[in-house]
């Protein structure tokens, strides 16, 4: 967590940054050129949407290759990728699965390190499919790296690169930060979570899935994820392993070693016995002893999530907030008693304190807070409570020695409350204390505040349980 | 549960309706006309946006009083109840709290039989206001009936009544039905509530802040609501009781008598001994024992929730769904192979069971659907899923012995899936077994689906283990 006071790196294109390019996974996440085998003009394919994603939207040389086409709106359609003249950092191919091992033989052939292999229609559909697919697996032997197949590939808010093949209507795209980067072993899980990241304001700078795993698997996505300084924590979804066995064990050495550099969330489904089935007809792989898997996590140093909107709840406290330094005891400002109430039971039931303060604070905060005022911790400001009051008590508590983290609770329907409150909350990160806010309805001064905060790094959540536990997880990482 | 079937009664004016008026609490929620004491035309005072609402919105007489005024707007201020001729069913007194005992006594002396005080400055700020509300007991007693003092009244969304004073732009309403009524021991809480309901789309019909409980209080509150017939489930919020002896044996007779007529879900908070100072601060009331209250919920048959929107969550389940008659067998129908794992874990983890489907049924099945879905239930259609393999598999396997209830997962990422599927889910309530539909994303196609099915009976939540837990529940209420 020593990244923690860095400021947010500046969004470049990749070319303007002087990335040392150390392996076919950092040409995956950052290529200079990309060839896209399978483009078209047809919007609502597959291909049609990764074609006008990347020419749209990334930040670096894109080539389309498809022999139907000659040109389509000025731009060149090649016939093979062996007809390029520039080196090509990815491939991303979209053809038939029966074409697949020729083009990507072909990839091979011109140099390429590294290909999305998008086309579905290997091993996950039977046996045939298998034999296609270790077919695939002669071809690129030793020559290129492979992600996929049956995937739908890569997702870099910082570049533009977007294989997600779903098109803008149907899968809002989040912005990079703060930025958390997302691992997942279902593509729709994936295409769903970007989705709602981007409406929520959630960042997702970075994000993957990696299909039928037939070459690059998580724990090569992890390694690539703890050298990339633009990951501040990584979340990663998955079902369940191939050879438990083998990778299992890598996986949890690359964990271990990641887990000290950055935070990783993991939220493991396929929990029960009655969705072994399932996993299986899903991936292919092995949901396994799920008691395995929670010690191997809880070995790892991975922060092990029950869901995955609590996997993001987690991410972006993790993302943005400094860990608490020494102690469990939380400040809790309030403008309705009972949000208070509730969050104070949501601390205690997570082994967190609500420190009553010592008389003489309390003082210096009646004389300037009105009599109704509850002045104990929480704090209760009740329904007169105004921006310059929240300040104060801020100003006043949270650098004392008494607490180690702020839990604010704003209801904006109190007419008090402008949207300068946010200014105020944001100001107190200067303690280098963690702080969450809960805020709770659905009026645009909600909104407006929930959104401002969270552009400026401070976590809302829309529950005292939910921000109460992002501090209990704080602590819980903190060792 | 009986009232299941029932359409939901059609909106109209109280005073268009042949309610018979049994008791003070009738008026309480359904007044033929209002006094407001402490009438204002000042718009952001509380007295004022309480004007505002009732002149705009209540289906009824509206007189206002204020000896300040005499007309403003072409509408008459009255110099005291007294002056007006027409009888009044309701008075509603916003006048600071020395007032408070004078107007009252004018208003028994009129023969208003319920009043809503809403100023606060009584037991809540100390001595001086605990005396002031003895004298207003003595004036009162036996002569008019209290809800208040120190509350934010009733909202009742059917007829218009609304003394909640926290403006529109700053409060959402929401919409009557699905109907369900909260009683709430906090006023903050309660706004919160409606502002996030109107935003969600969940209806909420009722609701009712009792303040300092000098007179009316939630058991008599439940008994109206069970006689209401628009009603369909209770939601309560509460902290604690005041004399937890006596108040408590009542309660629990009550809410046992209630809970046999309609569904009661509860969210108590202040539950742990952490909050136990911040209970009595709020509302003066004791905590108590959380594993007294907890046993006195279960005896009384009241389903408990875990925080607000879980009440929620339950509420809008219950007041739209049949309850399964026999089992607890859910099928479960996906686009998301990833999403339909971790609902059979979270099903799984509640104890329902995901049957597999006969041979002879996913014969049939396999017939119709690709090649690739998985017809074993969970019944996985892939992202090549479209509205009408949906209703397909709906129709041909919710009506079966097979199962007892649907919980449907729909991504609306997925390209193939339109507007239709979810005419058709609403289609399917004619099976009249529960459906629940799970739902994740933020695009407007996400958002359309899920006020389409709302609005039309069908509960749509965020994660699968919200949806299951609601399966969970609904079987619980079932013995």
């Amino acid at each position: 967590m020593e990244e923690q006071k860095q400021q947010p790196q500046e969004i470049k294109a990749v070319s303007e940054v002087s990335l040392v390019i150390t392996s076919p996974l950092d040409l995956l996440f950052n290529p200079r050129s990309v060839a896209i085998i399978g483009a078209t003009p047809r919007e609502n394919s597959v291909g049609g949407v990764i074609t006008k994603n990347l020419l749209t939207k990334f930040k670096g040389k894109v080539y389309l290759i498809n022999p139907k086409y000659d040109e389509v709106n000025g731009i060149k359609y090649y016939k093979s990728i062996l007809d390029i003249q520039d080196s090509i950092d990815l491939a991303v191919i979209v053809v038939p699965a029966p074409a697949v091992p020729k083009v990507a033989d072909e990839c091979a052939r011109k140099g390429v390190k590294v290909t999305i292999i998008i086309s579905g229609g290997f091993s996950e559909v039977g046996e045939e499919g298998a034999k296609l697919e270790e077919e695939l697996r002669r071809v690129v032997q030793n020559r290129i790296r492979v992600l996929g197949p049956n995937c739908i590939g890569v997702y870099n808010a910082f570049n533009g690169l977007d294989t997600f093949f779903l098109p803008e209507d149907r899968m809002g795209r989040p912005k990079p930060g703060p930025p958390v980067a997302l691992i997942s072993q279902s593509g729709a899980v994936a295409g769903a979570i970007l989705d709602w990241a981007a409406r929520r304001n959630i960042g997702v700078g970075l994000a993957v899935n990696y299909g039928n795993k037939l070459d690059i698997n998580e724990a090569e996505l992890l390694e690539y994820f703890a050298r990339d300084s633009r990951v501040k924590v990584i979340v990663m979804y998955m079902e369940g392993l191939k050879y438990p066995g083998g990778e299992g064990k890598k996986l949890l050495e690359v964990m271990k070693e990641v887990s000290s550099v950055k935070p990783i969330v993991v939220y493991k489904a396929g929990r029960t016995k009655a969705a072994t089935g399932a996993v299986k007809s899903h991936t292919a792989a092995l949901a396994g002893n799920y008691e395995i898997y929670r010690a191997m996590l809880k070995q790892a140093n991975v922060i092990e999530a029950d869901n995955l909107t609590d996997a993001f709840d987690m991410a972006k406290a993790l993302a943005t907030q400094p860990l608490p330094r020494g102690g469990n005891r939380v400040l809790v400002i309030t403008d309705s008693g009972g949000m208070g109430i509730q969050s104070v039971d949501a601390l205690d039931m997570r082994g967190l304190q609500v420190p009553e303060l010592s008389e003489s604070l309390q003082e210096i905060l009646r004389k300037q807070l009105p009599p109704l005022a509850v002045t104990r911790n929480p704090i209760d400001l009740t329904g007169s409570a105004t921006d310059a009051m929240y300040k104060f008590v801020l100003d006043t508590v949270l650098p004392t020695s008494y607490v180690d983290m702020a839990l604010i609770i704003a209801l904006m329907q109190i007419p008090g409350l402008t949207a300068n409150l946010g200014n105020y909350i944001i100001e107190a990160k200067r303690f280098n204390k963690p702080i969450v806010v809960v805020s709770f309805g659905g009026n645009e001064y909600v909104a407006k505040f929930e959104s401002h905060l969270e552009e400026n790094g401070i976590p809302v959540y829309h529950a005292p349980h939910r921000a109460a536990k992002r501090c209990g997880r704080c602590m819980s990482t903190q060792k």
